[in-house]
Formats: structure tokens, sequence, C-alpha cells
């Protein structure tokens, strides 16, 4: 008997739909890539969903509901704008454990409308049910798309520019500075954490934003990446995907990798490696994409994004450049359900 | 705090979705039906989603990981049968503890796919992670429909008939049966339950089929039913959902109702009274259907369905008719999720 975690979830996932065949025409594309796509008379729907687990996904002795229930959204929604798409439902699945009230729920729900109301998207239904333990938050999301827009994982060309959004390791940085709170917290009643100073990062980890700005940015300036996905897992696993379904390589420029202030000195407190935060962090929600080199003054005007490396031949492997031109193989050390 | 017993599955999603307004154009129909209705350049695209939690909805001890895969998916396909449209599309989530091994993983799968392959339906993405208890799944359809097809639940009219599928109460006798059978083998080796002659009631609950049929059959006869769902939760509670929302009454008649033999058997063994099984029973998955009363020549020419009552003015209440002409309040006692 096999144990999960030997595979991974993307292990998991590719074993269990490598075999699978559509049958639809409506079916544009399935599994593996931020939405599955389908084409409804010329327009393109595109659908992705997310699960929350308490315990896995989430802790509730830090995270406040209203806000959990804002991220739950926004990550579904990241996922369309990962697609250069434009989310318009969402769906929400519940199971709810003795220990909470309504109260509770209407909290959860608070969030998630100020998501939909935030990013225009259209709540139209779900399921909602007891479970024996914690909180289980199910939610899926339906955008649409032209099929000239849509921008997929496999589009990345030899030469093309590698450019990311805002800036990474932040979200990471934040959870970190939670848990160190939390532990000293324990068994103290009335304990005020100190988080003066390090108000970004708990926002990126506890009140996420999808990109739309960044694709907003991008149609403005004429741009249309070659391939796009958001930073979920982290940096480094986000890169070897696009290596993976677009058949290239990539060097990335240490000196290029966004970080905020709060990051770095979050790190510095806590003595971790800031590099290895910011590539392998995930929860930034960042959106990663290529444009081809002829993009490149197009690019360096753009003020929500940066360049921060290029694409390669295959050949040449996935690697970090780092300020003294080492070459470090990248690889996904991303965040993994399986070994939470 | 109030509880969230104190209001019920539907009190719940009543208080959380009652001030949400739709903003997309191409949102038609949000929570409260079947599936969401959404506008694709005028066909139609549904969405349904359900969530389906271990020790809640299912037991494991006596339910194959394969029937709990292929049943996943049918209570979807269900939901889009019954507003006479055309599933096309599942997203599955999975949160998987660590007893599971990737065999089950896989067993599980194997009746996702069976399901997938019987109706036509793709498999297009969704999300896969470890949960801290238990087996978490959750399913979301994506289906289609021209405008003119899709049947909802408040076009019910005074005099319409009131018809249902294939036959009642099966299901809830068929895990009233496996439960028996859990409980007498309790701490026993080799332990064979005997189900024979009871192979129908056993199928209803671990393998339901979504009716397909009934659909097609209702299309060939030239029938477009006024009001339209699927019985998951109880005829009784479904019955009122038509009422509630159609702003009408009804009579049903105990005659009426379809109950197979294996069903009648299993009440009578476990003492149990078999009207209230047919009515509030749950998980039948049949089709409960109104049409205007001029079709009543083509509804007795139907093989999957029958007649069970009318549709009245509002005032007159939901009732139903005993075979000694007695009337009974009909009430929705069906299978909560929050008092399982």
């Amino acid at each position: 008997m096999a144990e999960i975690s030997s595979l991974g979830e993307f292990g998991l996932i590719d074993m269990l739909t490598k075999d699978f065949k559509s049958v639809n025409t409506s079916t544009i594309k399935g599994v593996g890539d931020d939405c599955a796509i389908l084409d409804h008379e010329g327009k393109r729907t595109l659908v992705t969903t997310d699960l929350l687990l308490e315990g896995i996904h989430f802790d509730l002795t830090y995270v406040p509901l209203k806000h959990l229930g804002y991220k739950a959204v926004v990550v579904n929604l990241s996922d369309v704008y990962a697609m250069n798409g434009t989310p318009r439902q969402i769906t929400v699945s519940l199971g709810i454990s003795k220990r909470f009230t309504v109260e509770h729920i209407n909290e959860l729900y608070s969030g998630i409308y100020a998501a939909c109301e935030r990013y225009g998207v259209d709540l139209v239904g779900g399921d909602t049910s007891a479970s024996v333990t914690g909180l289980i938050i199910s939610v899926t999301c339906i955008g649409e798309a032209s099929e000239k827009d849509i921008v997929r994982r496999d589009g990345a060309r030899d030469t093309d520019l590698v450019c990311v959004s805002g800036d990474l390791g932040a979200a990471y940085m934040g959870l970190q500075l939670l848990e160190r709170e939390r532990v000293a917290s324990a068994g103290m009643k009335d304990f005020q954490p100190d988080f003066a100073g390090k108000e970004y990062i708990l926002e990126r980890q506890l009140k996420p934003e999808a990109r739309r700005d960044v694709i907003e940015e991008l149609r403005s300036l004429g741009i249309h990446p070659t391939a796009m996905l958001d930073v979920s897992d982290g940096l480094s696993s986000e890169l070897l995907h696009i290596c993976k379904q677009s058949n290239v390589g990539c060097r990335i420029y240490e000196e290029r990798i966004p970080i905020d202030y709060q990051t770095a000195t979050m790190a510095e407190e806590l003595n971790m490696n800031l590099v290895t935060a910011a590539m392998n962090g995930g929860e930034d929600y960042e959106l990663l994409f290529t444009v081809p080199l002829t993009d490149l003054s197009k690019v360096e005007l753009m003020k929500t994004a940066r360049l921060m490396g290029r694409i390669t031949k295959p050949e040449l492997g996935a690697y970090l450049v780092t300020r003294d031109e080492a070459e470090l193989e990248i690889k996904a050390q991303g965040w993994n359900a399986f070994h939470p």
C-alpha cells in the first residue's frame, strides 16, 4: 500500500487523471491549469475550485472568520485572473462542526460577501452540512474569457521574459509571525501580541487580494502574456510548472526578486533565509507571467509587475542566479498539503 | 449565540443569502434551486455542488469506496437533470486523512470515472489536500440547457398534476439494513451479513442512478413539466419546496406513492412505518415534477413515472390523503444534515 504523501498532491492528481478522456466538445481543457476551460458558443467558461480545511489550511486561533471567508473567495478569483479571465460567479459549500454558532457563520459570510462585492462576483449556490470536526470550506469559481484572451501555462518560449507582480514571501513571513505569537501566548490570558510595524506581512497572510489590477494594466499596455499562473504554492513550484508545461528552462535573478522591507525584517528577526522564503513561501497570490522579448519596453512601464528573469531552451534547466553569479537549481519545495 | 441546528440547513442558507444581490448579467438564477443558472450567449449554464463528509453523509464501514465515488457524482448529475438540463463537466475536490492509501483513492476514483463514463460527463478539475480526520468529497457539476427547456421549482400552478419517477423509500430502508448489519457484526470476525432478497434496497442506497431516462421519456412524449426537482431530502421536503416556491398547495394520495416490494418487506421486518419511510426517507434521487392537467393522457403513457397527486390553491395547504381518506398535513421531516 502506498502512502499518499509519497506522491504529493501533483503526483496524486497526475495519477488519478492521466487516463481520463473528455467526451464533451464543450470541454476545451480539463485538469492541469489554474482553471478548466469550457466552450459556450465561442465564449470560454473558466472553472476552478479550492478546498480549505481547518487544521490544514487555516488555524482559527489566529485567523478571524471574516478574513477566512474573504481569503477563501480570493484564492479562487486569483486562479481565474491567472488565465486572464474575469470571475463572475462562485459557489460556497460549508461543513460546520458543533462548536460554530450562527454568529460565527455570519462572520464568515461577511468576508465572503466583502470579496464578492469588491470583485464583482455573484454567489450562486452551495451546500451546507454539519461536520464531525472542524470547518470545511469548498469554493468553486466560474469565470469567462474570450478564446483569444486566455493565457495558459504552456505558452512560454525561449527568450521570453519572466515577470512577477507585487512582492514575494510576505504571506509566509506573516504566517511565521502569527505562529510565533500563538506559541508565545499559549495559556496566557489577555496576551497582547506585538504586531507594530508588521501590518503588511500580516495583511498579506490574512487578507490577500487577487491581482485584477495586474490584468488590467497588462491590457492597458497591450501586453498579452505567453504563459501565466498565480503564485499560490511558492515561486519555485510555479516556475517549474511553466518550465514543464511549456517545455522550456529559465534563469531567475536573485537581485530581481521583489521583497518587501517588512518581509526582510521579519526573516532577519526569525533568523530565516530570506530568498528561501521568497522562492518557496507560498500564498502570495501574485501573478507570474512570461512575455515575448519584444515587449521589454512595455514591461518596463508596468507599475504592478517587474522583470525577474528569462526563459531558456529546456536543456538549460531552471536556475536561480545569485548575486555572486552562482547558479542554484530551482526545486519545488513549495507548500505541500500532504506535508503540512 | 444561536445553535446552527436551530435554523436547519435551509434556514441557515436563507439567512446567509437573502440579502445578496447579483451584479453580473450572466447570473440568471443564484441560490434556491437545484442549480444556479448562468447565461452564456443564450445557452444556459447550470452549476450545482455537493459536499459529502465522512461520518455525516457516509460510513465507510459499509460503503465501498468505489460506490461512494459513483454516488458523489450521481447526486450532482441528478440536480442538473432536475432542471431538465444535460450535465457536461464535474470538478472533484478531496480532503484525505492519513489512513487512506493511494489504492483507496484509486478505488474512489474508479467509481467517479464509472459515473462520468455512464453519463457522458468530463472531469475537468479539482483540488486535493490532506485532512485532519476522515474523507471529504466536494463535487461541482456544470451542465447546459437552452432557456426554453429549463424547469425550475416555481412554475407549478393550481390543477397541475404531481408525478414522481421510480419508487420511494428504498434507499432509506437500504441504509437501515446496512446499519442493522453493522451493529450485528460489531466485534465479530468474518461476519457474513445476510442480504439475500434485499439487493434492490442495497443498490438504491449504495449505487443510486440519476434519472436521465425520465428526462428522455418526458422529451419523447412532448411533456414539459411546470416544476421539477430531485428527491434527495425526502418526498415531503421536496413537495413543500414546490408548494412554497410556486405558491400553491397539493394533495398527494397515499395509495399512489410508488413503493417497491423489498422496501415494504424491510419496513415490516424492522417494524417501521412504510409511508413515513417513503415520504421522508431521502436519497431516492427520483424526479418529482408537475405537469399541466392537459398532459394527463401523455403522463399515463410514461413508463418511468406515475401520477401521485395534484396541485391546489395555496390556501388549501399541502396534505397527504390516506387510504381511508383522512388528510394528514405534509411536514418536512426530511433528512437534515444538522441532525444526523
